[in-house]
């Protein structure tokens, strides 16, 4: 099932921008997306970037404009919630043609439309992790005197805040993950490499609704699972060693990814033993978050729970982080995170344990509530020897 | 079959950005990817970040050194071929987690290992097109007296001229995709929507040989064939529509595509007239393309073919774009270009011709020899009514 977010509420999302930036005493924000996080640029128009890059231009007073880039135009028009589109050359391909001939808007002309060129006195930048010299150096060129603000805070706290369509697309995401768990569950055999693996993965969340993966798919074997970033490779899987599942779609716009570390036939002793206590953190963790918590509470007594069961070494982060329009989004749960946990924020819950011959990761999307967490996937909560 | 590119070949890489920073007058050279264009780092060290982005530094004289995110340290150990690795929190996830307590380097630790200390008054930047603020500021508040300089220039030439090896990898992602395609035509079936024969695809591509897709998969249908980008949706396929199929393997590292447009059943008659148009076209730019000939010169009797043809309204760009490491890379073909085909450059023709109510594109990756092409696939160069 596709979760259609309606276009009231695409609206909605700029108008609740634009008080913001009053607040902020900020004329201008603009949100930039590239391929790998699509999010703020989605976030407020559904439209979402490929080869190219993509802005949005909301004004604090009137309609935001959609920037895409030279070969977008159609496929941006068919797609997008905000009408107004303009193309930039600044939002081209890394490869950087040149487009000889062809029309197209300057950033001049962009805030000539979006404020009717009232001055920018103060300019909100959302999206600054990823924003490239060249939109910076083409806004700089026809701005030269607008101070510019990291303002990234505006669109965080917004999307931090999942409305019902949103949990019913993570919901939805979450399910379609299930189902390519349950085909790999089925498929898997020694000899196969991971990547083969990940083929099967990808053909069942093409297959159950998802529009992509919700992010690169884990299937990580032996020592390869000691990597909590990776990308998996030819290995040939065996019997009785380690694998990291971590399965993810996008859903929507959505996404999510559930996390688990199975074997073929039994595991190593040791190998177990640490994949029991990730498990029990992991329980752990999720009994201690709940409307009204603070999000450092939850990091610090995770972290004395691991030193307690004598794995603190074997911690490199966590132990929650957001997740939405990336599975990977803030606000990340750390023992320097300075807020409270609020009904309708969603966590990857992301117990990585890692020791010099292997790792292992129990992940699951939540749900904030108002007595506890929703979680979206409760199937595979053991250790899977298959 | 696996191309690995032998640590020779990579340090050869470095040696030669060393004589053009000599030659350019640059005392050190950074580059930068993230996960949607991995290619400058991947071409200086083979690591290709997920989730995280990455840098290389290359000073005039010494070691290069892989910079890395905060999680990515043991994938990095484990597959860099360059061994000095520095973690720092510039190339953090786009969420920006503080990760507390964990060891960071700084950018002032980089330079001080890659130069020794010695000033770094001329600074060049490859992949500017996708240089994020944090990095910059974080390399100006250590080098606040170092001019920086976009020297795309340095990684652009020497990427395009491909070794040996890195054509044979080029050779197996087009029959990586080759296999893809096949799986598709033996499997496609009306009402099916486009993301489930994107799901066919992919577990073909990974099934085969790929480590990832070579750009998000296109299979379009119907007027969704207007876009000339764009992404699949869960719009059904009908028989007797125009299908767009692009699929591209990323098999070590090197990307290239497979583009042709099918139909279930006939198409209708205006259909296929543009769809054999779009296919001439496609010939004549091969048979145009030699070592010697000036870029430019490709693109000038293309668009004048396409006039002769009655079809310049429906020509969006082209004719060719590099590849490589990327699916779409530097340099382009275009009446702008500056430079003459050399043997060894390899390209997408890239013939994408679009109207009101569809578009269609041929696509084929070719490497110049001294007299024309190899084009990599030679399969299903007819229209195909299946």
């Amino acid at each position: 099932m596709v979760t259609v977010i309606p276009d009231s509420e695409f609206s909605d999302r700029v108008k609740r921008v634009q008080r913001e930036l009053d607040r902020q005493d900020l004329d201008c924000l603009i949100a930039h997306s590239n391929e790998s996080d699509p999010a703020n640029v989605r976030y407020l128009s559904d439209y979402w970037p490929v080869f190219e890059s993509a802005g949005v231009v909301v004004p604090r007073d009137g309609d935001p404009i959609l920037l895409i880039g030279p070969e977008s135009e159609l496929y941006a028009r068919d797609r997008s919630r905000i009408k107004k589109i303009m193309k930039l050359l600044e939002y081209r391909e890394s490869a950087e043609p040149d487009y000889p001939g062809m029309r197209l808007s300057t950033f001049r002309d962009v805030f000539e439309e979006a404020t009717g060129g009232r001055k920018v006195k103060r300019l909100g930048i959302a999206g600054y992790a990823i924003m490239p010299l060249p939109v910076i150096e083409g806004l700089r060129k026809v701005l030269p005197e607008t101070e510019f603000v990291k303002a990234d805070n505006i669109l965080r706290r917004l999307r931090s805040l999942k409305s019902e369509n949103e949990i019913a697309a993570l919901r939805e995401s979450s399910r379609t993950a299930e189902k390519a768990i349950e085909s790999v569950l089925e498929k898997i055999k020694p000899g196969m490499t991971e990547l083969q693996v990940v083929g099967i993965a990808q053909q069942a969340l093409y297959e159950n609704g998802a529009e992509y993966e919700g992010h690169a798919l884990y299937v990580f074997s032996g020592k390869n699972t000691r990597h909590a970033i990776s990308r998996p490779t030819h290995k040939k899987i065996r019997e009785n060693e380690l694998i990291q599942l971590n399965i993810g779609a996008r859903v929507s716009g959505y996404s999510s990814s559930i996390g688990r570390p199975i074997s073929i036939g039994r595991m190593p002793q040791n190998v177990r033993k640490l994949v029991e206590i990730g498990l029990e953190l992991h329980q752990e963790t999720r009994d201690l978050m709940r409307e009204g918590i603070p999000a450092k509470e939850v990091a610090e007594k995770f972290l004395k729970s691991a030193e307690r069961k004598g794995v603190k070494e074997n911690v490199l982060y966590g132990p929650c982080h957001g997740i939405g329009l990336m599975e990977v989004e803030p606000p990340w749960i750390e023992t320097t995170s300075d807020y409270v946990l609020k009904r309708n924020m969603t966590f990857q819950v992301d117990t990585f344990l890692y020791s010099s011959d292997f790792g292992l990761r129990w992940e699951d999307a939540v749900r904030v509530t108002e007595n506890g967490v929703e979680t979206f996937c409760n199937r595979w909560e053991m250790i899977m020897e298959i």
